[in-house]
């Protein structure tokens, strides 16, 4: 069976908004054993919308829409599916109530804009919505599944999660899908591939590998595809275990997860505490840390020395190795991480600091010179990059690579 | 003229990966006076590669292609390229002293898998990448252009930048396109329509105006399009002076700029300085204006103080009124505005604490309860928020609501 995504609206076009709802809508029906088999996004004229409604329902399956519903007059997919279902929008008191229930706690007065939300097209059947105000409409057209769902990324996961995923399985009965990914860093593609040549003939037809680079790092991913799961579990269980003695200690973990999770438990497994001092990630570090929840277990803070003064006053770096050896520097970057674990009072920390460009460089010191440095119970290890020129990539790589580093120094302590 | 963007890879489609790359080329292409018709994100296997290479090039003029081109096994386009133009292809000596002088600096020897990536389709016009291994193509085929580039950001970026956009503008004679976008804050999308109503009827047909809603703000943006772009310049400026006696202190900026530019803006051109405090957003506040190159001038740092103890310690909150109000206070945010502000030296700071969830909430304080306090040469102000459950969005939201209080204080401090 195949499923396809239709995301709806200009600002995805030029380039005003990134398409994450299709990432998130792609990663849990794959969960659910279902397979998108093409992403399109289209311009909200009533015109592309139903092109790619009869495009699709040519196609797929299913086909999952999202976008084109809010209050106001851009948002024109409920009257184009009308046209396009040869039916009409009738006013939903139910939705209406819905909506009442919902704006009440945030404005006083319902206005015509929100009354309008509770026309539906007739020929549709509508799952209520209790996370926003635009409903969710289900049609079953010529053999094709249509739902038509908000944008709004809370919305549309909510639905999905409760309400679409659920009555999809019970609707297709499907073979399983298995996935495994291994996390590899340091490892340029074009050498790790070569590494795995002889490996790679090992694996059977219905198992596929992808590489799958990021910055510092690659994702190796398993996907099999049959109706015997436990077979195709064990079988990628076996490759899986096949890799250790071909990369080592290159591998980071055995799950599709963030350098972040692999720390989180990893510290929390432990009982173990953190802090960062951070000069060119600028606060990305503590960021990542704190953006999965649980981390206040384990990460105690951060200090984000942007300027030399408060590497000095808040952590303690010496002026003499300031002005000696400047900002960028091993001396500094140790002084900041064992500041920060002194002032923190923690069994680990880490800093970095470096010129993440595009300015700031010197011959000496280019753009992309990154020191960071990793403070645990017994001693202070710290290390130099050299990075690329692009800001976004140096503070993404440096705090990742504060982290395998970090990581590094925990599992030796641990042993 | 149509242009189409086919992004490649079953990343895509599981969603392990987001589709940024389309963005950034249609805000690329837009600027430039182009427009994207459709995005398509397919498979990389044989069959959905040709199926789409043969729509699009009977729906458009130009068919911008990313990904599969990789040096791994995964990456099937090219050879999927030449069955469809019917070619075939030949090793050129050209790419490989590309391929062999970008990688000296990184691998000692050049693999066969590197020498395959000179292998290109005889059809084709090899635009040469300086960037990375894979080469890019050009083709001109029964009257479509296709473009295939890696899909690696930094490498498509590159070509786009200085190669294909200015082919493209070379090849096409172009209408006038123009955005103008308007930031709002703190209005629900539906009562900003209700109040634009009227306004909305005064705008001719050759301009549209779309509302753009992300956490706490929405972006009203004009696209204006036609052959006199000086004419389209005036009539929009005109529109945008329209919304000010409508909407008045609850516009932000009047560009397409994130609230942390905003804030940029402000304090570089009037040389302040700034500093934050941050327990729930983690550190988000200070990755957000740290992201931005030039950032030194203005920003110290930040104390991130996810710990009771680092508020005390290392802020000075004193330890009374964490007993007595908890962290999630007047009392407490107010301190770590006034004591980042302090041990940092500047002349602003703003702070944070909160529940950004999912856990942790109780019934006086339930999750999304936010306290965010600026303090800046005259005073310190505080408000408490009521955020929803999700913990990334409480963050964001938290993280711009502090960027708008501190933009109001300093905007009537400069009065």
């Amino acid at each position: 069976m195949k499923i396809e995504i239709v995301t709806i609206g200009d600002e995805l076009l030029i380039g005003q908004v990134v398409d994450t709802n299709s990432a998130w809508m792609g990663q849990k029906l794959n969960e659910a054993g279902f397979e998108v088999s093409r992403i399109n996004s289209v311009s909200d004229t009533e015109d592309e919308i139903l092109n790619i409604l009869t495009e699709t329902s040519s196609r797929a399956d299913v086909v999952l829409i999202t976008g084109g519903l809010g209050p106001t007059k851009d948002d024109i997919t409920k009257v184009t599916m009308c046209k396009f279902f040869n039916t009409e929008l009738v006013f939903s008191e139910e939705v209406f109530e819905d909506v009442k229930s919902l704006l009440k706690r945030y404005v006083p007065n319902i206005n015509e804009l929100n009354r309008a939300q509770a026309l539906v097209p007739a020929n549709c059947t509508v799952i209520r919505n209790p996370v926003g105000t635009a409903p969710v409409m289900w049609f079953d057209h010529e053999g094709t599944i249509f739902v038509s769902m908000p944008g709004v990324p809370s919305e549309m996961k909510h639905t999905m999660e409760y309400n679409i995923i659920p009555r999809l399985l019970e609707r297709f009965k499907i073979g399983s899908i298995v996935h495994k990914t291994v996390l590899v860093h340091n490892i340029p593609e074009a050498v790790l591939a070569e590494m795995l040549e002889d490996f790679e003939e090992t694996i059977p037809e219905y198992i596929k590998l992808a590489y799958l680079p990021a910055p510092g790092r690659i994702r190796l991913r398993f996907t099999g595809r049959g109706s015997d799961k436990a077979m195709l579990e064990s079988k990628i269980e076996e490759l899986v275990l096949g890799l250790q003695p071909i990369i080592g200690d290159n591998i980071l973990a055995y799950d599709d997860v963030s350098t972040t999770e692999v720390i989180a438990k990893l510290f929390t497994d432990n009982k173990l505490t953190l802090a960062s001092a951070e000069s060119c990630t600028g606060g990305n570090i503590a960021h990542m840390i704190t953006s999965l929840s649980g981390s206040s277990v384990y990460f105690r803070g951060s200090v984000v020395a942007y300027h030399n003064e408060v590497k000095q006053q808040v952590l303690g770096v010496k002026e003499e190795d300031l002005l000696e050896n400047g900002a960028v520097s091993q001396p500094v970057v140790e002084q900041m991480a064992e500041g920060a674990k002194k002032i923190m009072g923690t069994d680990y920390a880490v800093s970095t600091s470096g010129i993440a460009g595009p300015d700031g460089g010197t011959d000496e010191k280019p753009v992309g010179t990154v020191w960071i440095a990793v403070s645990g119970p017994n001693k202070t290890v710290s290390q130099k990059f050299q990075f690329g020129n692009i800001r976004e990539r140096n503070i993404i790589r440096s705090s990742e690579m504060a982290m395998v580093m970090l990581k590094n120094m925990v599992d030796k302590d641990l042993r």
